[in-house]
């Protein structure tokens, strides 16, 4: 900066930084550079949006010691916020034609609205980020939003297994799952030097059904020497018994039901085990 | 807010609303609700947050007049950060290996890269958020991070068409394209539901190379009754003469050539037609 700015002027550049830079570690002397200030006046600016995005739930702003230290900001999302959020997505898995053949949920339109995503995203992106995730994986083809925005919350890579052979993969580790009430056996693979070994994964999807496309993906992140830390997927279908898997989240669990009166078929919907 | 707010705690608020809701229309009175302040109060802190957002090219505060009027944030990205961005990345094609059997390029851990995504779409969107976009759009699988980013950053729905018939689809339009060397006929194809007639589309892809693909997108998009306005990806390729396609951008045009030295093919880069 050119001119010298005041506290006013600066805590309005911290507060955007801080809220686009989720879950980075940043240096007290990015801001000291880039106001050319004394580290002593900004740790004091620091202290008063820190105040400010605790005060209405923004999130916070958490200090690390040492050399290597710095601030990283964390997200909230409020409990009102979070009730909001899933009674307007309940609402809407009421409206349209949400039932496909094959018993599969049409839920694309929520997951390609740009607010509703990051919305779910953030809420995802809050409970995870206490346990230092390295990358977030899916498989194509439509969780992959889903997955990216809650890698950009947690500021990591996100990784998208293919469930086909694709000639710009270079070499690539697969396995064979089960998949659909045909119990087809299918294979999904995944570029060699996508995923580190050692690396902790949160692994997310649109939608649980059969449940043998998760445990194919926890297999196959384990071929690379990685851990599945936490499982999170939008909906889960209770209407059929699923292959057990441990320690899943699911933000919404829906069921089809027969509406007597109506003669159709319609979906209920309940709060996932995401909120127990 | 129970206690009421002095300006430089509201300018904290106001400051990380707008970046994190960028071309979305939001009322004086969002913020005036929320602070439970007179509206002309809340209007001095927003002339004061534009003021410091242009300074430090952050972005731009319109405002609408009207009765159905508000203000949008429109992000800026400036010189000097495009300048930084487009070398790296031209930095991290010469690393690793690139260059894939059939003479692909890798470049998913770029766009894996939670940082350099966030800044790729910013920069495309800052370009495209004049263009009055509805829907950003892209083909199944490599582009779908990208698409996602840059839809996040204009407000818009993502909408991704599939190359292949999925049971969860419901009806879908289809149209047949030429891909790859080979000169294959192949299906693409998108739910019917998933764009409105009429809509202006930005089209997002990774990789340009034969331009096949990207007409057959082209030709969807018209089957729906949509308006291509832009074409968008982050690298084509040079090495070998595409399909005619209009007014597309790139961010970097690349090159495969033969080091003799050294006896192996290498990747050379230059800004693409974005930049012209």
């Amino acid at each position: 900066m050119s001119n010298k700015m005041k506290r006013n002027q600066r805590i309005v550049y911290i507060s955007q930084y801080f809220v686009t830079h989720p879950n980075e570690l940043i240096g007290l002397s990015y801001f000291s550079d880039y106001f050319n200030s004394a580290k002593s006046s900004i740790s004091e600016d620091i202290d008063f949006v820190r105040g400010i995005f605790e005060e209405t739930e923004i999130g916070v702003i958490e200090t690390i010691a040492g050399v290597q230290g710095g601030m990283i900001f964390k997200p909230a999302y409020s409990d009102v916020k979070t009730n909001e959020l899933m009674d307007e997505i309940r609402q809407k898995l009421t409206e349209g034609k949400r039932i496909l053949p094959g018993n599969y949920v049409y839920l694309a339109d929520l997951l390609q609205d740009p607010r509703l995503l990051d919305n779910i995203a953030k809420l995802i992106a809050v409970k995870y980020q206490k346990e230092e995730i390295d990358a977030v994986v899916t498989i194509e083809t439509k969780g992959i939003g889903l997955c990216v925005a809650v890698a950009k919350y947690l500021n990591v890579p996100h990784v998208v297994v293919r469930r086909s052979s694709s000639e710009m993969d270079g070499s690539t580790i697969s396995v064979n799952y089960v998949s659909g009430s045909h119990q087809r056996v299918s294979k999904m693979e995944l570029s060699k030097v996508s995923l580190k070994a050692g690396s902790k994964v949160l692994i997310i999807d649109d939608f649980l059904r059969n449940g043998g496309t998760m445990i194919g993906l926890m297999n196959l992140i384990e071929e690379f020497d990685c851990k599945t830390v936490g499982i999170c997927v939008f909906v889960e279908s209770t209407y059929r018994d699923h292959e057990p898997i441990p320690n899943y989240d699911s933000l919404l669990k829906v069921e089809i039901v027969y509406n007597k009166e109506e003669s159709r078929f319609e979906l209920q919907s309940e709060l996932g085990t995401f909120f127990e």
